[in-house]
């Protein structure tokens, strides 16, 4: 456990995430994480276990991450739908950021590549976008007690609409690695939450 | 290749077809093609020359079977807006039917698994999915010719929309196994294709 002091292990979890990611669990290799994190086997075992256990803490870090993000724009932002929206807009915008790669969300890649060989994988991700969900359900409750969003809404719905919308942005964006497309859809999807300003449900 | 008559090897394309969109590529091995076409590797390989070129005749098929399904609809509706709405909303109804799997678009999955170690298939599924987009475009453009929908509106753009919204639904659909809130959110959008009737863009 020596090799992995606290900054080395943010670093080499960066990484591993980094490429988790981007090639999907089973295409990435132990020669693929020995390269990107510079360790050696023995030490990346020492340190995370096994490749398996290095994905869940990936995920969960990247789930944190996602989280905090949300948290930020509900911080910066008047309104809640006003945050949601840049939100969601953010989403269209990332391929401008050069640092910022274009990518379907972590979480979703996870729960649609893990099948019945990684049932915890899957269970993982799909936990955590279930706690994503609530999290969105709870910003429209907080929209409808200040009156932002109409009560006969539901809260719920809204939440899974939005999920599904911000799936299907990231989608479009890596899928034409980040575009005008994306940027307007993007913007689409931002104007369908501002809609909800005083707008019955249908 | 005579172990691959065409009835056998319409039968075995099937069981290979269903067998990747459920696992995926990577996680595919020849063992698991083996039991899934219940044909000896040499067969496999004299019928179908290798996994990846199994793959891609496979993505093939699923190809022309969702063009086959749109063109199904645009048949048997009074209009095109009424044709992509039941389309939209059949991928929320997909769980009541036992037969159909609740599975995510295979084009997606690919498109999404499949990243710099095979391009090949990567491009494919981009390409089908491209192809399904421009679809989805003639049919708006369609509509406007019979003015159910206003001029004004971006046939190209809608086409984005609509595929996005369809993505969305179909991975809703696969992480919750199909559910009363994926009937629910195919049918939000099939209606916010229904109410492109008249209305202006925005």
């Amino acid at each position: 456990m020596q090799r992995a002091a606290p900054y080395d292990r943010n670093e080499a979890l960066k990484a591993a995430q980094d490429l988790f990611w981007r090639k999907g669990y089973h295409a990435t290799s132990l020669k693929d994480l020995e390269a990107a994190l510079n360790m050696k086997p023995g030490s990346i075992y020492a340190a995370f276990k096994s490749k398996h256990a290095l994905y869940l803490t990936c995920l969960e870090r990247y789930f944190d991450e996602t989280v905090a993000a949300l948290d930020a724009r509900l911080e910066a932002s008047p309104t809640v739908l006003d945050a949601l929206a840049d939100f969601v807009r953010a989403f269209g915008r990332e391929h401008l950021a050069s640092e910022t790669p274009v990518r379907v969300c972590m979480l979703v890649k996870t729960a649609l590549e893990a099948t019945e060989d990684e049932p915890e994988l899957r269970d993982r991700a799909q936990a955590y976008l279930l706690k994503m969900r609530a999290a969105f359900e709870t910003c429209f409750r907080q929209a409808q007690q200040t009156g932002e969003v109409s009560g006969d809404h539901d809260p719920a719905q809204l939440a899974v609409n939005l999920q599904a919308d911000i799936t299907a942005i990231r989608i479009e964006a890596q899928q034409t690695g980040g575009s005008i497309t994306t940027a307007w859809l993007a913007n689409r999807k931002a104007q369908d939450v501002l809609a909800l300003r005083d707008s019955p449900a249908h």
